[in-house]
């Protein structure tokens, strides 16, 4: 592992190809939702040219906005940049992109959190055009990729890591390496595993002492700052207290993804986890109880119901 | 609440019986095991004098060697100090030291965890005596005792925690008062089922991301560091790495006391608490293959087996 | 072990202690709530004598209509037959009535469901008054005693047992001689484990059932006769069925003290018991959402309530 | 719902298309596996004609041993028999057969478990060429399915299940007519839920049984007996008194799809189901410590091993 908050400099020597004069210290980012634009906005507030590319036209305008140079078209970013970052919403876009893109020595940071087989798949399509897939997932919310908050769980091809190295701190607070393809993934899920049951064991935490008489406010103050603390107390804490879900840093609908596919990896690498699936079914409750557009932290109010608790 | 983490200086002004003339700036501790034997020490480094018991006569020994006052009883305590502190393993020895304590106007701050109904009775049999029992856990390992890195959640007669509060900052780091009895005891389940489920937790991320391949040390390095920590994480998480558990902190076995204490207190609340009925689970099977020395840690080890890891 | 349907007509022929002329072919009954009242009526259709004594007047007089004699105390029961059966509410209850009863060579049945701890307690009581307790608890409900449909999980002195054993049939359909005392009760743990664990699978059946569009009446059907059913798929389903819970066979509340018994035992053994665990916060949850009065079936509601589901 | 035990002797009166002499009474069985093979023998032995095919030539041998007509493709065998039924290992091999199928006015009992979209997607399939999919899952194992102790869960077009009714008592001892497209599945997920939870209840209530000292065979006769039976206990049970579990009627690997499968419906419906979510990991932890191959009954040698009991 490599942990290297180091400065911007890299010396790229490789030759670009004749016909696609990219620009070296350019980045072009594919993907331009809520991950997508933070970092760009970030990577140009470094000093670092963006181009970029999204299908929603809206979100094109706002790179404008933010300094960046929308391009036309997937294929137009790689045209313009050997450094490409994708930050995309489903398989199914990655593989769309993974068939568009060409361009013989670029390097993409594959940042988004979705299944390893489809993440080796693309991979395998570009390789065949010369193409460098890394697989770096990034640990942090919207709010944290717009503060540069995040962290990289990079892993792939060493080289291309290399290279792709000196944009990291362009848009993160820090990242590692991680070895072969796919070991940033099952970072990236061992972090979620953790903050799916953390956020539930927060939850479970304030109904047991809303229930014994204890106000919220009192409970998150000490507890934040007890042996009994995590990151998501700390974090998702304040909407608990408030009762009031509604600015979702992720949803709850977002958030079933992940926890499939977290789910998936588990079985098929053949680990039991027992916090984990208890904690699946607190998210299907939310879900079912009209929760899905708000905050996960919002499983406070199934277990609060649960408990026949009201406030 | 108020939490104060002010200086010493109480200036206690009520009168004290003629026939028992009890020290007012004096500390008596009854109950010299592991943490009652590290407050002592920290209350005398502090500059208060300690006087002090407990049924083994080494700690008594011990109390002496750190510069404190080994007294004969539990009622020798009571009579050279206005202020006690009670650090006991069970509730029989609750009871057993409430029936031998007497002297109008103590305060007992009482710091073991224990079953809130237990330590009820203690404060009416105490009651009748004149004396006040503050209800006061501790959130800290006998460890973090030592290092005065404890924080105390003190309920209770407001009065008596007035007077108790000045010798609070001689053991521990912070103190909270919580309102009406038994709310000290309250938050300190809150924070144990977190302590409980977060320890399991970290268990569960680490035997995910080793049976995926990754290393245990990457693994704590980087998690600590994300949305996924907990302080659990990053307490216990050493030991998991190393895969070794005989140093503990606190034992399986005895942490089961804690279990069943919260337990109860979560059935008799009338609070569905998934996580935690699940982790204890985990901690029946550690006591039942063999861990029950060890340090709680030692979920890990469980989890291990049971997705067959080896290491 | 020996299961005996036999029929009537124990030759017992021990001597009883002169001064105590009580009958060797009646059994007096002490405790008649629920089970014993039902049992006793049973004891006296099959033309046994019964005599019997609750703390309850109004149980005492319902004894008498049924054909029983009602006596004025537990002791003055056992003056009047040498065996005897016990069906109590509490240990409190138990250990005073072990306090009570004199009378060499009597052997008592105790039929209730308590901690093993305390059934030992007991027998050790009335051992030093040369009385024999068998841990002799009970598989089935209230309906199920006065159905004669009830299960005896007998345990203890084998001697003792082969006296009682005669009279089982006079109250229940199968009777097993498990061997040393507490394996009766331990078997109950084991078949109440089930019982709880199967309740609450029933209500998820229900619940994912419905949620996906199936008629509840439907899946009842259709369940009870397919690999996915158990006796209280069967038992409990048509209240499921008819969501209504008010006729209680067993209470939510009462049958929290079963759960407590179970989770004890099974940390006591060390034995992992992940879906009781998890069972109990459903309990825990019927608790708090005010199902305590109605029968244990309305963890349906629970689980309805969980997924958003209305009907 | 239609419970239809009824006899053979449909007057199917629908007019074949002239090109496609197909046989009104004779059936067409895609898929010779396990289940497949098993109910062909006994539409076979009811006197039924039947073509069938499977890609493995040693199971379209084996159905020529049993006195069935193997054909040379999935087409040729819906060329010979207006009724067919598919058994099939997975969605692939579904899809690929509704590809290949032609032949208007053909109704296919569809009996594999598999997700219901998929079902979906061969049953628009079919339709565009006047073929109608039933929706028909079997509950049962492969030893029931040789005993003719299958009941078939048919849903779908009721005027197809008209004209597949006649034909099911030739390979089932019932069946059931649940209305609309899908509703067949559902239930079958329901049912499996329960089995997959009560394969581990029947585990856990041996692993408390035998750590407290009971012996298994007794805990078998005694429980199967009791309010604590279920049909997984009774069928599941001797293999868990024997420790022996290579004999699987269903293996622990080939039930982790029907896992998978409940799961991904219950987060679809948005169903809490939080006993088969702990199943579920005790089914990984089954994969992980190397019982893959064995029966499922085989999660009671997971418990035994978690709660450190050895036999």
């Amino acid at each position: 592992m490599t942990r290297s908050p180091g400065a911007r400099g890299m010396a790229a020597s490789e030759k670009s190809a004749p016909r696609i004069p990219a620009e070296k210290d350019a980045i072009g980012v594919i993907g331009l939702g809520t991950m997508g634009s933070a970092m760009a906005a970030n990577l140009i507030k470094a000093g670092i040219k963006v181009h970029g590319f999204d299908i929603v036209a809206a979100q094109r305008e706002e790179l404008k906005k933010s300094g960046g140079m929308p391009a036309t078209s997937v294929a137009a970013v790689a045209q313009l940049a050997e450094m490409l970052l994708t930050s995309l919403p489903s398989s199914d876009a990655l593989h769309a992109v993974a068939e568009e893109l060409h361009g013989k020595g670029r390097v993409v940071m594959e940042t988004s959190t979705l299944p390893i087989e489809d993440k080796e798949r693309a991979r395998d399509t570009l390789a065949k055009k010369g193409i460098v897939l890394l697989d770096c997932p990034l640990s942090g919310t919207g709010a944290q990729a717009r503060a540069k908050d995040l962290v990289v769980f990079a892993s792939g091809d060493e080289a291309g890591f290399r290279k792709a190295e000196s944009f990291m701190p362009g848009f993160s607070r820090a990242h590692y390496y991680l070895g072969e393809f796919g070991n940033g993934s099952k970072m990236k899920f061992v972090a979620n595993l953790l903050v799916a049951i953390h956020n539930v064991s927060a939850a479970e935490a304030f109904a047991l002492g809303m229930k014994a008489g204890l106000d919220p406010k009192t409970i998150y103050d000490v507890i934040a700052n007890s042996a009994g603390a995590s990151r998501m107390f700390q974090v998702r804490g304040p909407q608990m207290v408030a009762n009031d879900y509604d600015d979702a840093t992720i949803s709850v609908q977002l958030f079933q993804k992940d926890m499939k596919i977290i789910g998936d990896f588990a079985a098929r690498q053949g680990v039991a986890t027992p916090l984990f699936n208890t904690s699946a079914m607190i998210y299907n409750a939310a879900m079912a109880q009209g929760h899905g557009a708000e905050d996960t932290a919002a499983v406070c109010a199934v277990l609060e119901a649960l408990s026949g608790i009201k406030r």
